[in-house]
């Protein structure tokens, strides 16, 4: 679509910031058709996925379905979702919260773990899909994201 | 989460190519965000927007379903259910396929163009949330963008 927006705005800044939203936009479309048919092979999706790793390498081994939904960037109602599919798969655990009495903790199993190791094999078998990219252009491309995320306030950043 | 990758597994090439997707679907998440709260003051998400756009800027000014999904790069259902909303709406109209009586085209109407307007004059209003960004940035973060999508095989790329 960008093309057609610069025949019709012109090559100026701001068709520049559509083109690269849109090649934002595309590239993560086509990373995540990826990633979903990887984590499929061990009956995940990508989110899943995402979830197990957070889990996985959070300080206390365990976070809170807000937590879950603040750092996946999802809305609450998605994070519930996805950890409840996790808890049916087994690959994940709810334990009471104590100072929460309506909240609960997710608490990732052992076969959650293998799930998530299986995956990243898998990932990393195939470059995480950026094969196509040297060391050098994968520093430039992280730098250049990364001033994106300062800009946005991303708290990971 | 690509700290404690990098942690883990040291800063080779693989986990390079982990911090790059992540931080990928990161800024998309960012970006996404921000878009659909500003296509949300004019009654749309982005997806919906997005739709709007295609549509206005198809050659024909009409898609079928299988198209948009395709172009959009969602789900089948995902694009039904996209249309049937702007249909609902009265942005856009569902018109029969002669040479396929069980699909359709979706046409967009006068006021769904306006919607399309006014979402990307708000859009343009903010720099497509990438005013952090020099126009040698774009440039460059475009064509390492453009990179991956010609690894990946974008037929728009």
């Amino acid at each position: 679509a960008s093309e057609l927006w610069r025949a019709r705005w012109g090559a100026d800044s701001r068709s520049l910031s559509m083109a690269t939203a849109t090649s934002i936009m595309r590239v993560q479309q086509l990373l995540l058709a990826r990633f979903d048919a990887i984590a499929g092979r061990h009956g995940l999706t990508f989110a899943r996925y995402e979830a197990l790793v957070l889990l996985a390498f959070s300080r206390s081994g365990r976070l809170s379905m807000s937590r879950i939904g603040e750092r996946l960037m999802v809305h609450p109602t998605s994070a519930t979702n996805i950890v409840q599919r996790l808890v049916a798969q087994g690959f994940v655990e709810r334990v009471p919260n104590p100072t929460d009495r309506r909240g609960a903790f997710a608490v990732i199993t052992d076969a959650g773990r293998e799930a998530m190791e299986a995956v990243t094999a898998d990932l990393e078998a195939v470059d995480f899909g950026l094969g196509m990219l040297d060391d050098d252009a994968h520093r430039a491309l992280f730098e250049l994201l990364r001033t994106v995320r300062v800009g946005a306030r991303d708290f990971d950043a």
